[in-house]
């Protein structure tokens, strides 16, 4: 069998370490911020055709769309886009906006003998972040899924994707600390690519406490300790921050867990093989994120498979009717481990925020670049 | 809501730090060893009336039996034991020893007006170690099942759980180095228990490969790095041990990262609950075991609920209707975070082995203690 225990630690990164480093994929953000707002959308958009996708939810707090349809054993084979989305459950209206813009397009489920109709099948999660900015009804709706969607199609292909208080994390709060969003990416010795998108808006917990290291990086083993006397300054600095949102804005000291994310690959992956590709995505939450999945959280992984390599040769235990499972366990493993580090880079990305909803400052602002 | 990020970090532990310390759990073990054997079962025995169930399988190659009774829509509501086997799918048979020795003592579902009519459901999940002793029939069967079930049964209540080279950890091996039985457990400031035992056999990635540390350790910020002489003596060792076992028997070179757990509390959880708790509890393996949940493991949590606690009252966000929420997510991340200690315990008590099946140093062994 391919050994993808260690052989190959660390895999090189793709060009951008971003999602874009999958053929096809384009990402746009869109974001309302000040006069109360401080929430935002995230578009992934594929090449014309759509992509296999997949999703997996693992939090007890969920805030979907369209996710039913994703079962394999469902009618739709591909979409077109995933929205990821501030606003909670009000902000999946975003997703309406995409769905819009790709009926222009003709781009869609197509149900009908004429080419324009179609059915955009757009999945879409939520996280929490209402108030943040200090107006409880400040959401995304279909005018900001619609900027999103146009935002992603005026990148090129290949672009890079902004990260941090940008899209779906503008508003995003890891326990007090600012959240956004991440990406990263790797290649394979086959030379296929895995990446990931996360926004990240858990409840403090990528922070690992007693020595204020983040755990998606202790997990690799780049053990980058703060001096304790950093530390507890942040700790203090963390703290009065709270205290602070919590007279600004009762709601920012509840926060919820939600971290969301999209894995994509350009391997030929069925649609089962991408379920269980989001569904392994989840170990790499579990390693920079704890505790995670629990009931406050909306944990949603989706996967997007563009379908342009076939899954290279790799068989298991020397058995010959498993040709390719070898490597689909290197897109599994890949998977997660890009997204640990998404994860990452979201909370080294985003910066502090000192406003209406609350006062967040950035991993950077506490402990140094 | 209750804030689980960190504020109780670390949690005390249980007085055993064992799942015993969850009241009326019973630990048995039996194995097989010499003669072409290293296998064995492990059986947890609740008290008489039996314990909330559930599970969770999420690797790809799993080998378990009496599951589906166990989804929360199923009819049977308490099971009195759990088994864990070597001698993959093979192995189930033990189960049915355990059958036979409950059934004798009048114990399981009762399906008639006789006392006596009753079917004992035992729900079993088993883990590749075929070969590792030489001999690629030798199994754990009926009787093997039944021995650990009258181990279990002779012990006392609050006995402590023997560690390492024992039940189903006797034969495994974890990516070459020793793997086999944990437990640990943590007590929360309700009172309420929540403990775990595991048995470790997955594929060289309990070791983070840069450092030689273990990952679930590194997670913790327990980051003990072992001096990198040691480790590149270790690497060394590692690989000599992993060619002689390829010539001794060429199956233990092609590993399987099965890992399985029973996770318990005593807290009163409804069957959805208990669920959900071996659902997230998954996540301690992934903080532990890396990769982990690919299509060659094997990997199944089972939870049991003893329910002799109500769940303490403990809101989320302030709603009034959700009264136990906070105090079921301190038992989930608490289910993650002791599975993954209950990893490293197993890991640091198993003892090298050098049979004919092949070399398997023990981690103690290759980094000191």
């Amino acid at each position: 069998m391919t050994d993808t225990g260690s052989a190959q630690h660390p895999l090189p990164t793709g060009p951008l370490d971003a999602l874009t480093d999958v053929p096809g994929l384009r990402v746009g953000h869109a974001q309302r911020v000040g006069d109360g707002a401080l929430t935002g959308t995230t578009v992934v958009l594929t090449g014309e055709g759509g992509a296999t996708a997949a999703v997996d939810v693992r939090g007890g707090g969920p805030g979907t769309k369209e996710t039913d349809a994703l079962d394999p054993r469902n009618l739709v084979q591909h979409v077109e886009a995933v929205v990821l989305s501030g606003g909670s459950a009000f902000g999946l209206a975003s997703a309406s906006g995409v769905m819009a813009w790709l009926e222009e397009a003709g781009r869609g489920f197509r149900v009908g003998p004429d080419p324009a109709q179609v059915v955009p099948v757009v999945p879409a999660a939520a996280l929490f972040d209402l108030g943040r900015g200090g107006d409880w009804r400040a959401r995304p709706d279909a005018g900001l899924g619609r900027e999103a969607a146009e935002a992603a199609a005026r990148t090129d292909v290949g672009a890079p994707v902004a990260q941090g208080n940008v899209g779906a994390g503008t508003g995003a709060v890891v326990g007090g600390v600012k959240g956004g969003v991440g990406t990263a990416s790797v290649v394979l010795p086959s030379g296929t690519t895995v990446a990931a998108l996360a926004v990240v808006n858990a409840a403090g917990s990528v922070v690992e406490p007693r020595t204020g290291a983040l755990y998606g990086q202790l997990c690799e083993g780049l053990v980058e300790i703060p001096e304790p006397g950093r530390h507890r300054a942040a700790q203090e600095t963390l703290a009065a921050a709270r205290q602070e949102s919590a007279k600004r804005q009762a709601s920012s000291v509840q926060p919820l867990n939600t971290t969301l994310a999209v894995v994509a690959t350009d391997a030929a992956l069925n649609r089962a093989q991408a379920h269980k590709l989001a569904g392994t995505a989840h170990d790499g939450l579990a390693r920079a994120v704890r505790p995670v999945h629990l009931l406050n959280d909306g944990d949603t992984v989706f996967a997007l498979a563009t379908g342009d390599r076939p899954l290279p040769e790799g068989d298991l235990f020397g058995n010959p009717a498993l040709p390719v499972a070898g490597a689909l366990n290197e897109i599994l493993a890949a998977g997660a481990d890009v997204l640990t580090r998404a994860v990452v880079k979201a909370v080294l990305a985003a910066k502090g925020v000192d406003g209406e909803g609350g006062v967040f400052p950035s991993y950077s602002d506490l402990y140094g670049d």
